[in-house]
């Protein structure tokens, strides 16, 4: 069975506390790890709580990048959903890892619209 | 154990295949989904694809909501990330399926950012 797309679900712990909590510094490391992916910016959204945490998505001509933290806990919960075989979300997984400074992280890794086709029909988007 | 967010992953198959190749139907209908459920919204971003198909995302206050849409397949991609108790999110789920004409659905349910902590703490943003 072939599936149109990849969706990583991550769940990174005992992150930098200081570094999640800030906006500006969470959608430069997300969207930094979207460039090295290699997947296509189609628009960034990001918001910052009060008094602190963050949640933004960047919206990629793959599918997107989301994620939501919560520095009191140190905790991100992280999405990584992409189609195509060119995109390298693993490349961006510990990028982000590394970054957030995460001491753990699980990841379960799941296939989208697994579908009953010919594997010669599958198209992926763009 | 107490969990942070809750994130149905959502597989609608056999929709209407105009309806999801439009971004104006597609977000019109998320956004009327995400006001059902009582979430507050942050920031909506949709993205029409060419020839068709439409990838959107919106934020809210509680998380995201987000679709990836395939018309060829008639198949479209959930997600539904939530947090705190007061988000409805079965019924934004019910008012979708029936929204797309789904013929057919898979849900997923999984609790994310699942912490070792009193329950009396647990605190949920915003």
């Amino acid at each position: 069975m072939k599936s149109l797309g990849k969706h990583l679900i991550v769940e990174l712990y005992d992150c930098n506390r200081d570094l999640i909590a800030r906006v500006d510094k969470v959608e430069q490391i997300l969207v930094d790890a979207v460039k090295l992916s290699k997947a296509t910016i189609v628009a960034p959204v990001f918001h910052q709580f009060n008094p602190h945490g963050v949640s933004g998505v960047v919206v990629i001509a793959e599918s997107h990048f989301s994620i939501h933290t919560w520095p009191e806990y140190g905790y991100c919960a992280l999405d990584i959903f992409t189609c195509g075989e060119l995109i390298d979300s693993d490349a961006a997984l510990h990028f982000m890892k590394e970054a957030f400074q995460a001491k753990s992280m699980s990841v379960m890794e799941l296939k989208r619209g697994t579908l009953d086709i010919p594997e010669g029909e599958l198209r992926h988007k763009p």
